[in-house]
């Protein structure tokens, strides 16, 4: 999966994934009008607005990225029927040619961790016949628990050709709490970092491996450490945009092929129209503000690679 | 909710929960074949034998057992069917009075992590209406991302008089990968343990902190150590039994006023029937095999209590 993320990210000359993370709050307000004249102020009215507003921001940027990344959790707060709008909205992507990173930061132990792994990316048995119950093509994977937490998922990897992206750095504030604790000298996200080296070697694609990481936008001088650190992984970097990182913040992710990162940005993009650069669309076009987001957004990453 | 637990651990006399982990391995053959011929072999075929099974082993036990600690990989395998037999359980284990702990072990940042604690702890806001979406009365929490990460659980712990279970030494063999790593000589599972007795003492119970640990079974020294680091933690304390841990290893996980600690065990309880020494039940009656099972666990553990 990750030689087609490559592929995708050369042709739409966009290293860009867009965080499909729906608040209620960012939804405008007809759209859930709609939704909840339909099917009242309900778990099923709410995610019913959720689906609504994504299929409009996949319908407006299809076409110029190569990857779309949902939150989980912004579905499961509506419980079962949040899960089908995240499943849905997971077959739109892809009928519409996205490759899909379902962000759902699982992780647990042995037969726990493939159920997970098997839901998100492989096939679940059933008697004689096997289903894909998400069917997303990466997935994000916490490592607290190590190696046992971490390899069931990288078997499903290789047995279906899918990907992960294990967090290493995280963008928030607090991410240092335990992560930059330093062990003889080597803070913990260095040591995670090689270990997810480690265990991309498992799993190459052609240039870069199945199994990648997450490094914050926000921490451009470790992204460059790490960087180094993991050559043939692909960095998935969260926090562009409204968390803080700009796209001068973010060459160094980058390998000198001009590869090997993926920039997120969830509110930035979405919520777009809401910001007061893009005010002029209205709530009404809310997708051609998301669309003018991520043409910016794109520019901003070309022009700082570009004076790299 | 510490507190109800705490009286349910004494009302029983069983510091024990139920792990209701359903792998379509355990399910007794009969259940199967009925499921799949109501609903062929399928994702809801195979939910619908879990939900079977749970609701047996529920009826068979749930009066000598305080909680159950439903692990919602197993149900996120068969996908949105797989949820909706997840929420059944929930559901019925609470019209039975017993608590409920989610295990599934969740961690994000900010409005993220807000977001799953609301799922599965609080309740959701559509419009003028709340809902609790999934509604487990406790959840495992992953403390990787640190500090942002928690504490949006906290504060809806505090909203809803709910609690959670921190990841701090896992069971599994690989658990020391990082959890071990020594920071200026203390390893690190110690700095989280600091940290979850810091985060609970913002919410306490009567005598014990709404914010808990998990500490393996089979780190019988390390467990010693954090219940001295964490007086008023409860600790879940996962890998009894199928993983190796005995009642005897597991004493120094309680305070000297035998609280403090609860036991899981999921495997050895659910598919009690399928070992030599509950054999004599037959598949049919795999529902009294576990409640022996849970019978036998509580005297190993009052055996090494009352040796202690």
């Amino acid at each position: 999966m990750i030689n087609q993320l490559v592929e995708q990210i050369q042709k739409k000359e966009a290293p860009i994934v867009v965080g499909l993370d729906p608040m209620l709050s960012y939804i405008p307000d007809f759209i859930k009008k709609e939704a909840f004249e339909e099917f009242g102020e309900t778990l099923k009215g709410a995610s019913n607005a959720v689906w609504q507003f994504n299929k409009a921001i996949i319908d407006s940027t299809a076409d110029l990225i190569p990857a779309v990344k949902p939150q989980i959790a912004m579905y499961e707060q509506f419980g079962v029927e949040g899960l089908i709008a995240f499943q849905k909205t997971v077959d739109y992507c892809k009928e519409k040619g996205l490759i899909v990173i379902g962000d759902i930061k699982r992780g647990d132990i042995g037969s726990t961790s493939t159920a997970y792994a098997v839901a998100h990316l492989g096939e679940t048995k059933v008697g004689s016949k096997s289903y894909a119950a998400f069917g997303e093509d990466f997935v994000t994977v916490n490592p607290y628990l190590g190696s046992d937490g971490v390899l069931p998922f990288v078997e499903v990897c290789k047995e279906h050709q899918k990907g992960i992206f294990i967090l290493v750095k995280t963008s928030n504030p607090s991410s240092g709490e335990f992560q930059d604790q330093k062990v003889d000298g080597t803070p913990l996200y260095e040591l995670v970092g090689r270990k997810v080296a480690e265990w991309g070697e498992q799993c190459m694609g052609d240039k870069y491996s199945e199994i990648g990481a997450v490094v914050g936008a926000t921490y451009p001088e470790m992204g460059k450490i790490l960087r180094k650190l993991m050559p043939k992984t692909y960095i998935l970097v969260p926090g562009y945009g409204a968390q803080g990182g700009k796209g001068a913040d973010l060459v160094h992710y980058f390998n000198s092929d001009g590869l090997g990162a993926i920039i997120n940005s969830s509110r930035g993009i979405i919520a777009a129209y809401k910001q007061e650069a893009y005010q002029k669309f209205g709530s009404q076009c809310f997708a051609d503000a998301s669309r003018q987001a991520v043409i910016d957004m794109r520019e901003d990453i070309h022009s700082a690679l570009a004076a790299k």
